[in-house]
């Protein structure tokens, strides 16, 4: 079963030319393998999926399997517009050594994609994919929401074992987690409301914030775990500023230079993501020494 | 303090002429009183309060007060569009015994209610206000959200006590619990995400569904604050399905069909707000079913 | 038949005690009923008709009709969220002298405002009414939208007459035309697209700019009747900076501010409205500048 | 300069294998060809762009080009999300003999892509492409709109040349019109306000109804150009219905069907975007039939 706290890695580029910095990439995965994370997700939106080649998008999934601990899963992330795209890029992530995929919904041609159409394309993924499938919703940066309903249904199919949610709806996470089997996984997509999503009985998280303060975000699920709740409380609220930097205000680029600030390898975005500016830079770091991260 | 769970309670309408049903009104609030709520908002959203006339909602308050026991607060819902007539109704209240006033933001002239101009409204009206002032974000209704900085600029005022945010936005809540003095008050504005809302913080909640299952709303309160976060979820997840139905889906008539469902007075809404159509009371009573409500 | 420019004028207030100036009023009526324009409405969105009592209300239509030559149309906004609210002020207008009533939808309980809601509360009002209805769809204001589907239904009816579509979306204008009889009245919503609506088939409009450049307004519909496309097309690309600065950005704060900088009396809005601050004005005043208008 | 009317073609896909059908698409550029349209489009929203791999896209710019005779201009849609990905594919166009491309806002990293972003991504491609570059705002796909002054602004790059705005905004199409050069190509994106956007100015539009009915299409602009306003706008209301049908309401599954039901080959989409059903068939069928266009 999938659960506890995934960070879904952001993709090192060099400064110079914007290729994959493998090295820094392999600092990086060093630093998470030591701070308590169950997991990590490569090609997430954190990791600028988007904007990779399907060969690097190939590499990435074998490097980060290969310089991984086997104790914490990987999870790739092969979500494409088309289905059959999106089956390929699955099958290859099972080749390379993923334990799962994380599939965002298609997204571009919003009047087409019911929920019937979502249906049949996670059905048809979830039978030809060899390795298990996680929804992944996303309306934020997509604009289409997988209402309750939609995951409960999928969530029978016997390859389906889960979905991280990030749309930040509260109620449609407890209504999938009371609609879906025990053993299916609803995981909370922001570090912003993982302890809520904990509460009404998610199993874990998968969220930005792990790539720059793993431990605070493992230590939020730990102490709801051992039913420290008013500690796992002090912690959420403390890293909801942060949080917001990194996500819905600034994205991969205020990920990035977050990730610089703190002593892991962020570097620049790819464009069309432009990298924060000077004073962008300065006020991060005022927010992470407010909440005492640095 | 103003803590614990309140119902925002339903005006009864006679079905003949649509005049206020005081008897029926008595019938209730003697029920609820004995629910284990802490309290009552007359001239709620779910009051129909933006249909009934002046003279009405102080009779109302009036009513409502003289009828309720003293260990129930009763807060009433005074927010009008203009600054003026919303001070002068809220001081109207304090005269018929409202303990505080629950105050809707202005709506209509959005492009014109900036944080600025709510924040020049709500601060006229805590200055010229005998009792405490709560304020009430719906931006499903309003079409306006107050976010949480306006909400902690406001809590430094002495006579501004609360909010009662439905927003359904938990990361709202929980910044504005972690931005506001530790006295004032945060409330769920739904009991769909009672328990989250409770997880990071709040104080309790003024929730519709406390019109028809009081019971269930303060168990998962109780529950809460005694520890049994377990007991409290499997009431939170139950309890889904019936909330959306008696707000997000058919509003104010869905509650007072569900209310004369499980043996409070319902009655019809007033209109332009229809009555649910028998079929849809039949899908009402087959949810009150399924949650074992009846 | 109800056709050409419309003014849904402001309401002047006094600085000192912000009660209605009434020889304000007189000064504007007097300037308007010269400058080309069909007719009136008093207590539009313009108006500040949300923040009005209701014996400001009947006061306002009968001064406006009585002062308001009678070749101009007076068209009274009576709009209300209850459906006998609504029923009420319309009779009143009629005895007041109004010619006609437009009707903005009821917003707060968007959950049950459907479409056989709001088909039921405008005809209810229609029977009801011994003056002619328009509807008038706001939804940038009230959140609701009136398909054209639900106003062609309604244009069967013998005393809904015409709709004043404020949506912005051409294309429902241009479906509303096509579906409605030739008589039924379709007006643009705003100055800025009152050339393109003419140009599918719309009637005129009823648009906020009418109060401040009433002849700028006429010119585009005079030169588009008589066949001037580009003439007409000139001054409408030259009033959208300053129709957006009276409308979507400022609302009837800039629209006030505006008609004093070109010879009406504007005033100060009624509060929680904000009149616009000194740099505002300047800005206001560069744009009239810009457009050659002052 | 780019005027006229333009079809975004669709791509025609073969039933039993999912390929290119590249006999039906020389059947279907031969009608088009023939129909009094400008120019095509290849590789648009409406040519399932998405979901075509990049080898097929190339082919397809070089299959469109080599079978449209000279005088219509064939401009490519080379949108990618990357900057890097956007300027090879443009490049390639430019090698395969598109006229100009079209190129659709990156969309995925909604956070990042502010004014400036975009405004940097659409440089650094008109710099590097040797031919012209149309903008496309596509904000029902993608979810990001480009104002009118970000739209000005790149207007002054010597190598942007025009712009597609599908926002169905008119204001916003008029804005774009009054601050671009005369020579800048502002497109209607559909022709269900081809007419409208006419009257402010535009050029004409690149339009799906074009792949299903171009000489509709092309009379509404040929009217509108000889001054017959009144014939004009008759096309055009009676245009509506089926439009909205092979847009908003089916995209490019709706599209397909209807140009089956005309006597082009629209054959099945791609999946995720499942064909229509065929009770939505006889729907389209009824609808075409309203229209007198079968």
């Amino acid at each position: 079963m999938i659960k506890g706290v995934f960070a879904p890695i952001a993709t090192p580029f060099k400064a110079d030319d914007g290729t994959i910095y493998w090295d820094k990439l392999k600092f990086n995965l060093d630093k998470w393998s030591k701070s308590g994370l169950s997991g990590l997700v490569v090609l997430g939106s954190n990791g600028e999926f988007q904007l990779l080649s399907r060969q690097e998008k190939e590499e990435l999934i074998g490097f980060v399997r290969k310089n991984t601990p086997k104790e914490l899963k990987v999870i790739a992330g092969t979500g494409c517009e088309s289905t059959q795209e999106t089956i390929d890029l699955s099958k290859k992530a099972a080749e390379l050594g993923a334990d799962a995929v994380l599939v965002v919904t298609p997204n571009y041609y919003k009047a087409c994609y019911t929920p019937a159409a979502l249906k049949a394309h996670f059905e048809a993924l979830a039978d030809a994919c060899p390795i298990p499938v996680m929804l992944y919703n996303m309306p934020g940066n997509t604009g289409i929401n997988m209402a309750s309903d939609l995951v409960a249904e999928l969530s029978q199919h016997p390859n389906i074992v889960g979905e991280k949610d990030s749309s930040g709806n509260i109620v449609q996470v407890a209504e999938t987690i009371s609609k879906t089997p025990p053993e299916f996984t609803t995981f909370a997509g922001s570090a912003s409301w993982l302890l809520p999503a904990l509460c009404v009985g998610a199993k874990g998280g998968t969220v930005a914030l792990a790539n720059v303060l793993p431990e605070q975000c493992v230590a939020i699920y730990d102490n709801f775990q051992a039913g420290r709740l008013e500690e796992a409380r002090k912690i959420q609220l403390n890293v909801l500023e942060i949080n917001k930097a990194v996500t819905a205000r600034w994205g991969p680029a205020g990920l990035k230079a977050a990730m610089d600030l703190v002593g892991y390898y962020g570097g620049p975005p790819r464009l069309p993501i432009q990298p924060l500016a000077p004073a962008q830079i300065e006020e991060l770091k005022a927010i992470l020494k407010r909440g005492k991260f640095i």
